[in-house]
């Protein structure tokens, strides 16, 4: 304790792991916040950097309650991570309302509360940065993706709005345009079986870039980039 | 009655008063739905080709309540244009999360709710068209669009999505990006009070590129367009 | 004579003809530009109204040279239609420098040299039209664009930047996003040989929409829309 | 000698200094290109890993020419960085077409060139990087980017192209949206004179957002990302 801190909204494998794994290399105290409460796996009980929350980005009392409990227990947050998901797929009589609203909770009102809770602290404070794990679906509209680009573009222009308020205040705010699959024990087993290796991105390499931009000088900021996997056909 | 039917979700003065007069104009039995109820000023009250409900697009059960009015009453639904929005403007110190989410409600929600009851039917006729009232504020966000932008582009992607899915069912999903100040009462006295007449969008026009868009060949559709006054500065 | 003239820049078989048929049609004088010097199928040799001339857009010497006989012989351009491509297609290592500075000679440079003429004398008569048949490849590139993509992205940003420079002068410069194929013998023949009907868009409709842009109302005017068969997957 | 190789085209005071100090620092030799033949101030002339040449990036001969010696002088080249322009801007009444046509011959015409050369060579060996120096005017046009948006926008549809053609090759080409003044002695004194330290972007924080590109990890390669200062209005 005492390090800065990097919160995590959306722990869990895969992803978020390794943007853990990533920043408490980098010497961060973490905050992980989940709907199961996850702890990052191989962390001491007693390792007091390292503490796990539940709580529902979707739910915006559960939300600030989770980064509260960061604060209280680790100190102010100088990283944020957003990496709350739904990730549900479908076509339009596929999907429910209740679906289409919840893909939404989590993807863009819960950066919005995450935003209102830490900006303006931040803006005090004079730094501070807010990584959003985005995707291609942000840009558009597919016939698979009626609930997934509504809620990813909400969250994609709210970054935007975000940055451009909060940049000449000190606070770096970044979207990355994740264009692949993942590699985690879930995809390879049931979203992509049969591909091989490099089908995938490394979960580890774009928490490297995450890293890159938390700490890109602020003469030179960068807001949004894109990652895919080498063989990606895009 | 028994000619075409147009729907306006987000009736009222303006834009949604050039609509209606625009398509009647051209034929269309219109259903108005707005929070007010309001009519078309001038129709006679004896004018059935022409009927107002009282709804709120980011009320799910009132919306569907509404339309459903207007298929009882005028019969399919050939055309719906959705015009709904709140129009909220702050940056993220100044809006609330009801506010956020209300934004969301009646740009995004309604137009799923209306795609979801109107889609499928539609779809079984082998046409239909659906339009919608966009903004530039849907390809990005800025300082004052906290709520606006991704309501929008929520919007935006989500018509996306519609269209991809329902045009090779021969349903015509559009998006207007409207880029400039409508003229209306209200804009001319609180918005830009000291602005010159070509500084803003004739709604009128809107409308007419709106119907021809209805009337487009399905050889050749058009999703997306720009509107913007021929002096603004973009 | 002495009705509004309308040149088209690239005129030939498929869209070429049908912007000349439309715009013949809507009252318009032609002047027909291209390498062949072809005519209008079916036109008179008595019909001054409709005027060839051979001109290769790539050449800004023999461009200038036919904009101006048209000026000539029809009197001052009002709608100019800037249609002349090479829509070359290959990888890096199947195209050749030559190609790749042809290609933008004759969709960028080509534009240029249009606007440099016409754009000075439109701006004096406080009207004009400028319509550019463009494509999704000046959106982004591909693997078999390596040509195509820069020459039409050029000549997107220069119609883009005219736009905004021309617009207050009256001059109303709009892109066509076609996205798709054409349907044209050749494009029959050799493109797609196997495709429905429903596969191809029809070039009369393109024509159709380009007319709709002509005739806007300058306080609604669209700089830029997408044109696509409803049934293509994009 | 017997390094890795960075060749960068259009080398100069500003940002080419910047990538040449960055790259150098991270143990390549470096092949420099620029009209002048000027050399990074402070080299040995000893200092056999830092080749100066003089070439023409606008002049294909001249600039396959400079490539070659770097070959020759130091080998393989493993990267490259893009980084010539004439960055000349005016409306459309204030340019020629030779500049057009230089302007393009610079941006686009040379990274065509380079990529010819290069590209098969490093496919052969299965790795290479192409970074290029980008623009928010490769993005649209504007009233004072008449020859400056369509060189860039080519450019960057070129480089897009390229991205995924060669990508699956083991090339990453990744482009570069720089979005604001670059703090040279040349742009503080007669560009924007009168403006604050933090109005512009320092060129070393680029070189280094490029190094880190140069260095990602095959599964997770970014091709575009925005780089501003923290301050600026966008």
């Amino acid at each position: 304790m005492g390090g800065k801190v990097c919160a995590i909204v959306g722990f869990g494998p895969g992803l978020g792991t390794a943007y853990a794994e990533t920043f408490k290399q980098a010497g961060y105290d973490l905050g992980l916040l989940s709907r199961s409460g996850a702890d990052l796996e191989g962390a001491e009980p007693s390792d007091i950097s390292v503490c796990a929350y539940r709580c529902d980005a979707g739910d915006p009392e559960s939300l600030r309650g989770g980064l509260s409990l960061v604060q209280d227990d680790l100190g102010p947050i100088d990283v944020v991570i957003y990496n709350a998901d739904l990730a549900q797929f479908g076509a339009l009589d596929e999907v429910s309302e209740l679906q289409f609203e919840q893909s939404w909770r989590v993807s863009a009102l819960g950066l919005f509360v995450t935003a209102k809770l830490l900006g303006s602290q931040m803006s005090e404070r004079g730094s501070g940065v807010i990584i959003v794990s985005g995707a291609t679906a942000a840009l558009r509209g597919n016939v698979w993706t009626t609930t997934f680009a509504p809620a990813k573009s909400a969250q994609r222009t709210l970054a935007n709005a975000l940055a451009k308020q909060l940049g000449p205040k000190g606070i770096h705010v970044a979207y990355l345009i994740i264009d692949g699959v993942i590699d985690t024990e879930d995809t390879r087993a049931n979203f992509a079986p049969s591909e091989p290796d490099e089908f995938f991105i490394k979960p580890a390499r774009i928490a490297e870039t995450a890293l890159m931009l938390a700490h890109q000088d602020k003469s030179a900021w960068t807001f949004e980039l894109d990652i895919r996997p080498f063989g990606e056909k895009w």
